[in-house]
């Protein structure tokens, strides 16, 4: 249902932008998980505002509190309350969206679906309900971490207003990619893409791009066939971002131009682990996990809210032009890193346990 | 959950491929809807095998038997089961499937999840699994035709190994798409493409492609913000079928090239209808529907099964060559078409009935 | 969702009763557990009208054929689809109900919810819909000996218009449960019991009564706390049948004439098994099973349909006299018991795979 | 699952006893729905500890905050965030609990099931999880208010420890049953009622009781057929409740004893409208509301924490015994009746939105 995600791991997200608060209901984790409230902010630091200068100077210092679900540092299989308090939300600056709908944005559509929308910056729609997300995502993480120690998660901006990074999935590093920040694996190209992003913060406009995410350490056997593929539910988690537009698996789109003979991944053996010379199928077949890495990529389409003035039209029908005001990015990608890390975790966390509920070999 | 699609029009689908039969129940359908067994077995022909010389050439009628849920040609609001019983099931032809992985396949995946499978054609990662899917979808389709009868659902071939189709998605039609045999809407680059399918299936491989899908006469407000939006279902539905491996709404990976201010759709008025000069969004803003038309895409890889000889292991892990038999789509695109509208429809009507609980004004 | 029960493990029954057939799709139920027609046709045939004098004499041999989801007398994993057909549907006995509604059926109910019904003897409220239960409870039941070899589910008629049983729900067999037509555990009281219902046969009239049902070979720890206790998802379950009027668990109603000090199990060790020496809380605390016996009481309702005048009224509102034909129980109970175990199975097993997630110690 | 409550109008209750505070998130309510911390606060007064001298002298307010999904006094059609901050909680009373398991609590089968528990104070297992749900149920009666606005749910005291109040469930009010620290509609019978929980209270002992419930004002067409029939949902929910042990809807047990005759309600009408005679049915036919009057009855055992000393174990499997500390009830139905309106309009506000899906007539 609209703010639950996850049949198992389950979270709930809730909160508005400018409300009093936002965070994330955590339910379905198993007991005796280790876990801390320094566990959560360690995530939630990466995706906060302010924390360069290419991004938002809302100041939110984002700090989580755990309100239930633990005891003594152990989730207790109880569900994990986390509570992030708004601080810095100026509903004011927003006072002019309560009659006009700014273009690209939900105003409009949310309007027409319930009839009433909270106008102060974007209510539910504004990316700052991803904060729930990267805090559940965390919990995830730790249940992962449990489950199969040596899997990693690793997310990175692969392209930047046509600007792309290079690097190999296989062996790129979370420190690498935490060096910069824009999130960008490669320091050949860094420079471009840095200059797309300055230029347009400058000229009062947004850049889009891609972020390219890879699992490794995969166990295989993740993933349910028919709807619940690891694919699908990775394709859900992903178009449900706020800005994203695109998901692709493995060969993705590229595939569309393929032949069988090229496309298939020839199955070898390594020792007693079976394994594919290629991995055109981005680690999953059939839906379901192969143990080979797992890698996907996600576009995001440039932030909607302009410095520019734009064309619209009010509440009341008539036709306006719109120069934004507030806070935003001039490009969503460094911080939405963290978000694709952490609904990946979801994810996995996810079907991790829907997997344990399939053995019953004695 | 895995078999089940959509929270409240709801679809659960069973069957493996060379088993007695494959269908599915379709529950949460509202009462007073018209439905007769030719209402689906007119989608079920265009997914048919056989229906082309580039199509398998598995003979199977596909006849729908309806055994529940309706009364005098109208719903009942009860579960509706359709039963299409398998006729030309060869398990035979599959003997060696049991000890040897056919690469890209399922085969090794579901071993190592389930530790058993019906190695008999697939079972259910079969396509064959996407008859109660197409079942279900025509359901789909009558009750969306009740709620919204100017709503029109169209899917087409828009690639194929590289060739390209051009088509206006404003005013395409049904009858151009159905008048040849690959689903493709452009007479001009007809014959390449059709070259591209035959070529490769004289030489025993396969080719993938894209399928396009618009949506026109699309009412505003379908699609719930945050996790269920409109595209993140959409996305999950289309990856959730065989063979896909990418998803694009609107703009799509397009997206990572441009400027905020370039791909902003302004808002105009026609009448007292909210209209957008552009539509880079797809149709949807905060993954709500706007009430432009909806536009996305979906990436296939070609057929996993090649009459070609490949590397793979078997199930004891011997390294071993295989040349595929069995009968198989040298392209599966043509058939995908109306699998792709089959999953829309369903995704629609679910948030069709997803939006009628939210208003409760008087 | 209204025709789905369970979480994990899940059934959907669908099918009307003078329709075409009636069945279930059982989905969740994991991978390699023995599953064979024969072992659903047992319990079917417990359930089966026309087995006694004393149910309805509707022929029906109610056969099961597994159309999906088992190889080799072994579940895969997929949805087991369970169909069975309906032979001596005799609409054309119902042609009055189209315009009257029977007093304490579902008619008028179903006409003002859905505005439709199918009125050839009673639709999905008809006790034919238990079909599907039944024979998805005998999966279940197959899972449950699977998990648990030492667990027994026994149910038994405890009380006809007043007259009681007597027995040690710690020792009562399905030998001698299922050696009389009443399946009454007492020999004693039997004769009285079985007059009860024949008189009121001769008489046109129907009776009520009591079910009890004792689950032996408890696991503790299966039920979760907070809403989907163990003994909510019971009651939901069996107040989920026909006619069932009332629930009770372990002490039940006479809780209410208790002190705490009477009613508060002690705790015991038996070697290192923790136990209680007496179970007034039924084998349940806190909503989580504790390793005693489970028991519980349903209470059912007189059949309505009688063959007694009785006012009621038209669907065009005009009042009239109605004496109802069709072939009906005297008293539901015996035939109920097969059904209140069915339940019962649905229940544990959903449970047992549930506990199956908590648990994440290496 | 486990925590959440409801199919589209949805609760989830988080919150230990004795950790930082307990809620509940309220998600699917429909938006422009009157709601203010004072609706909510309002309900939560009746369930608070301390209210009189026959309850827990825990002080604790229980201020409730709502921290998102509402603007300006009405719901946004978002999730709803609840927060009760525990203020009185004594950990340290509950020291000994570590080492041993209270008879007749969930202590054993908390430890059983997740290898951990929060022994302070009975974590979720403590009434104080009601909380969230009278918070919940508070959102759910201002749906209904909008909805139906002479629907009324009323609930009493009918028994406690064998002494029975006697009232016309058609003309009971809220107002006679709030007028005494009982709850308890009969003036005739109140002391010697009161009487029985004072003699236990001072003795150290509890006493168990019976909850009548009748909702009047009701809509025919609420409650869906077979598996989540009307009095199926109120019995999981009733059931779900700490120290509820039984549920009767209509005639309840009663109908054990009776004959379809006497037991069926006849038709009339009543101008336009469909009414029956006698209402045995508890204003359910079918599981779905037929209009009439719903009455339903639960059973509640004596608390179990007393003052007297018991026989236990300890984690260790010692057997000790154990003279309880901490704050208690000596009988928990005054108390419970705000928590059993509060199911009941949670169970009434989703069954009204599922039926807002089925009419999709023009």
């Amino acid at each position: 249902m609209p703010n639950t995600f996850g049949h198992l791991f389950r979270i709930t997200t809730w909160g508005e932008s400018h409300g009093k608060g936002v965070g994330v209901v955590v339910d379905g984790c198993p007991s005796n998980i280790p876990l801390t409230e320094s566990d959560i902010q360690k995530e939630l630091d990466r995706r906060r505002p302010g924390q360069s200068k290419i991004t938002t100077q809302r100041k939110e210092k984002d700090i989580a509190e755990i309100l239930s679900g633990t005891f003594n540092g152990m989730t207790l299989g109880t569900p994990i309350l986390i509570l992030v308090r708004n601080e810095d939300a100026r509903p004011e600056a927003y006072a002019e969206m309560e009659h006009i709908y700014r273009p690209s944005h939900a105003d409009y559509t949310y309007q027409i679906k319930y009839g009433i929308r909270n106008w102060q910056g974007g209510g539910r729609a504004s990316a700052r309900e991803t904060v729930g997300r990267v805090a559940g995502g965390a919990v995830g993480g730790k249940l992962l971490e449990v489950l199969y120690p040596s899997l990693e998660v690793i997310a990175w901006v692969s392209e930047v207003h046509g600007v792309k990074s290079f690097c190999d999935p296989n062996k790129i590093t979370k420190e690498t990619i935490e060096s910069n920040i824009l999130r960008w694996p490669d320091s050949e190209n860094f420079d471009n893409a840095l200059k797309e992003v300055e230029k347009a913060q400058k000229e009062g406009d947004t850049v889009g791009g891609v972020i390219d995410c890879v699992v490794r350490g995969m166990p295989p056997g993740l993933g349910e066939p028919v709807f619940d593929k690891l694919e699908a539910d990775l394709a859900k988690a992903m178009l449900s971002l706020p800005a994203s537009k695109g998901f692709e698996i493995g060969s993705g789109f590229q595939a569309a131009r393929m032949r069988g003979s090229e496309h298939n991944d020839p199955f070898y053996m390594e020792g007693k682990r079976v394994r594919t010379y290629t991995n055109w199928s981005g680690g999953v077949q059939g839906g379901i996990s192969n143990g080979e890495n797992l890698f996907f990529r996600v576009a995001f389409k440039p932030v909607a809210t302009l410095a520019k003035e734009q064309k619209t039209v009010t509440v009341d029908g008539e036709e306006v032009l719109l120069r934004a005001r507030g806070r935003h990015d001039p490009c969503v990608l460094p911080r939405a890193v963290p978000i694709v890390e952490a609904m990946t975790k979801l994810v996995l966390a996810d079907h991790a346990l829907r997997q344990k509920v399939l053995d019953c070999r004695p």
